[in-house]
């Protein structure tokens, strides 16, 4: 087996049963409507193979942002376009800087891609650092912004600085860049070494069709997308996408639900003796005022999955629970206040 | 940009227009009847992922094939299968044994994960040199039986004394098998270097959707799980081919209607004055009586597109194109009749 690629497990799966999922930080308004309509109403050729690099999502994508298509590359999932990020700007054993706590896929995609990472902690208010993120002088640099688990946005003045002062490629990857309202995509033909990445798994309402995009100049993305599979993106999903975007108001309609439960969710949790650390997301990540594990295992006795980080250092004895309806968060509070009460 | 991918092109993209399509050896009964009535009946959760590792397909192909779900590792089309392969057995600069001619993207897999190709030229009536292949010592070897272009299965013993003989791994890729009638897949417990691949693209009319498997003793299958994107494949994807793998009758017509078309598709090249090349796949490959890209632009100009391997070495001269109905062969007979004369 690949010698760096030795170690890994395979990834996070739980058994679910039928439990309430505030653990994936999905959209809780449920399936995008207007890709549940687009794959309702088709009558597809699936015999045929889909367009070899995704043009018609990436005109939309285009349009949506005022960009042109060739600044864009589709895959199947952001997953795939991490990967290909790897395979397009790294050699073998070359070192990534990530971020501590951030995302834990980015060590797998350096592992299965030969390389490794240098894991740089945030300060204090999990905001980057600068100076240490250039420090290892890595090939490329990986953030979430949102920065997940965390939930909050990195500064914009500080991504800036890292994409002027380093030498290798900075990808910002915006899983939750919907929830925030802020972006780097208007910035890529500004920099050379910009990536941003986007999902349809979060906001979009779509994660088991599997979509994502990554943005930069073109110059960059025509090197992605030279060595992107051909033909990642399955033709149901690129349709179903390319309906979504083209339905902003759903977007705008669930950023609003957590914008407005997001506050009375954080106030529950402290109420209840968690310390909820701020968000700019469909997520809290919060210290819990039980032991992490005793609260997560009793909450899936009580029928819900929220995500335990507290064994994790820097988010020690902190678990993320996903925004949901205001019925949800009842329901989270009410279970969690039974756990809580019942250990002590 | 990664020193092994640089030059990288992009892939086979043409502009179709409304051709006839005999170019991309896909099922010319159309779209898969299950995959489609399942597509339509569905009211899926789209806003869920899917199954990290598409368990449901994979019980379902281990009750096709007597084998266990731990078998099997499911993917976005078997080009996904490929690169985890690669990520899983090779190290950076290995080289990977492949046929010549062959698919030709094996040679684009090594190279955007940091590996290269030994080509090893087959035997003139286009079959394995087994001493050939084994020569180079290479930590896989890759073949495609039946083979693409050409057309032919690889004698079984030649595939056993490469699979006795290499201490690497041995990809049978058998995108074509459903159309040979044979496999390797009974073999995958009694070798401990043999993966087969096979994919949902040709046979089973869903190129559309994106699915291949690999089929291994569990120990490999495990190993390459664990590379494996998670949930790489999306759910209506999975859904399809659950479907699909169920309606067997659809597989077993598609092919009847290819052997009962291929006798007469390749005497009607014959009779053009081609020489067509023996095939137990639903493509043929043959050289051409006039200039190879004489034929295929002035096929392309009557509305029918066929691949052109005229220029590789080994195929000198010759095109391939799917094997269609007998509407679809008289068509293209006939304009490539057109096409000979005019050009004489």
């Amino acid at each position: 087996m690949r010698s760096t690629a030795r170690d890994l497990k395979r990834y996070y799966n739980p058994e679910t049963g039928g439990a309430i999922r505030m653990d994936t930080n999905t959209n809780v308004l449920g399936s995008n409507p207007a890709a549940v309509r687009f794959l309702s109403s088709q009558k597809m050729n699936v015999n045929d193979y889909p367009n070899t690099y995704s043009d018609g999502l990436r005109d939309a994508l285009a349009e949506l942002y005022g960009l042109e298509r060739e600044n864009f590359v589709a895959g199947s999932g952001s997953d795939e376009l991490l990967d290909i990020a790897f395979k397009t700007f790294t050699e073998w054993h070359d070192g990534v800087t990530v971020p501590v706590p951030s995302y834990t896929l980015y060590e797998y995609f350096a592992n299965v891609n030969g390389g490794r990472t240098y894991a740089v902690d945030l300060t204090e208010d999990f905001q980057l650092d600068a100076d240490a993120m250039l420090g290892p002088k890595a090939k490329m640099i990986i953030m979430p912004s949102p920065n997940n688990p965390t939930g909050n946005l990195f500064r914009e003045k500080d991504i800036v600085e890292i994409l002027e002062r380093s030498d290798g490629m900075v990808i910002v990857d915006e899983a939750y860049g919907e929830y925030s309202g802020t972006s780097m995509i208007p910035k890529v033909n500004e920099f050379e070494n910009l990536i941003v990445m986007r999902t349809f798994s979060k906001a979009y309402a779509m994660a088991g069709l599997r979509i994502g995009y990554s943005v930069s100049n073109t110059k960059i993305s025509d090197m992605m997308n030279c060595v992107k599979i051909p033909y990642s993106l399955n033709m149901l999903s690129e349709g179903a996408a390319i309906a979504a975007v083209g339905d902003q108001d759903f977007i705008r309609k669930s950023v609003d639900l957590v914008n407005r439960n997001r506050g009375p969710l954080a106030g529950g949790l402290k109420e209840l003796g968690f310390e909820p650390f701020p968000s700019d997301s469909n997520f809290i990540l919060a210290r819990s005022p039980v032991d992490h594990a005793v609260l997560t295992e009793g909450l899936k006795e009580k029928g819900i999955l929220i995500r335990d980080f507290g064994s994790k250092r820097r988010t020690e004895n902190c678990v993320r629970t996903t925004i949901g309806s205001e019925e949800l968060n009842a329901i989270l509070l009410e279970k969690a206040e039974e756990v809580i009460s019942g250990d002590r």
